[in-house]
């Protein structure tokens, strides 16, 4: 059987794996989107502006959540004074890169997020009484939440915008300078701009199909 | 100031937060990926072929994970027997449509991902033994599989399929049943296939930008 090796990776696979002439997406936005796209540490000094951030969101939004309950927020850190607040919270190799970069978002699950349902999901507007619960209500807004912020890393490549997340920071203390009213939790740290020169390094690898899917 | 009103929503907002036309990726692959995509509920009888599968998967591994751990398992249960299995695991409203889809995923995190790390990450070969804390690692894997959830969703839509994400199921019954061996967390049910006549009714509202974004 034919192989191919992966760009960067030194793994060579069945070419029948590839397959990206199955996909109904044509192959620039696979490239733009995955097959290209790279975690940056660092960045150009060009601006994200609020238009892009906006447009971002447009397009993700309507990305699914369970009861279309949407949890995530996102907080921009624009001033410096409102970056120099994040600095400490972050893990030593994460400071230099985040003071730096165009634009750094707090990425937090709205905890309460139940109290919209009647609006968002008012089919069934119930939905808010199942969710009384607070700790079910956590576990429901970060699961939701992170497949957002998953869907957020794809909106930001779809903007030609490079995203860097970090989960080297301690959540409980930006949660705690961030949000002081209680009902949020802070998830991920993201930086975002135009790619610098040298992204990350090589791509490292990646597992393969038959590593990940089985089937019964 | 111009507004629109999304489709089915009834939302009328700023013409400007629309703005497919910030976006680098085309429009066809905006509307493909999230503005036309919908979940399903009902699917046609068109098989979904591991050929479709292998390509999804193969475009959504770039997406990027904590150290690069790609923690996401697939279990695709194509034989009837494997589908009856999980049916008492669901919730009543989600059985019959899991019974007809063409095919039904589990979408689990490997507990265990971190052994695999002095491969996946083979700079920092110790990041294994930071991982040696098994409740950090869960946490991790869970968050960085639901991540990968979101690519997923993307990746089936991306090949032209729809997805049918279903949370309300018993995961602690289906981890169980189907990954016995003590390493694997079901995360959510996943139906796939063709998108039948009638998706899931009207597209639900989305939160708007200023209510999700905010900038300090």
């Amino acid at each position: 059987m034919t192989t191919v090796e992966h760009p960067g990776t030194g793994v060579a696979e069945p070419r029948a794996l590839r397959a990206p002439d199955l996909l109904a997406l044509d192959r620039a936005a696979q490239d733009l989107l995955f097959r290209e796209a790279r975690t940056a540490d660092t960045f150009t000094d060009e601006p994200v502006t609020d238009a892009q951030v906006a447009a971002i969101h447009d397009l993700i939004r309507y990305g699914p959540t369970a009861y279309n309950g949407q949890p995530l927020r996102v907080l921009l850190l624009r001033s410096p004074e409102s970056r120099a607040r994040l600095l400490p919270y972050l893990s030593s190799g994460n400071r230099a890169k985040t003071a730096s970069a165009p634009l750094t978002a707090i990425l937090a699950a709205d905890v309460d997020f139940h109290q919209r349902l009647p609006e968002l999901y008012p089919h069934r507007p119930q939905a808010r009484d199942w969710l009384a619960d607070r700790a079910a209500r956590v576990e429901q807004a970060r699961f939701n939440a992170t497949l957002q912020i998953g869907y957020l890393i794809v909106g930001v490549r779809a903007a030609g915008l490079a995203a860097g997340p970090m989960a080297g920071f301690d959540a409980t203390g930006v949660t705690g300078e961030f949000f002081p009213d209680g009902r949020h939790e802070a998830m991920l740290i993201m930086n975002v701009g135009r790619s610098g020169p040298d992204p990350s390094g090589d791509r490292l690898p990646r597992l393969s199909t038959p590593e990940v899917i089985r089937t019964l």
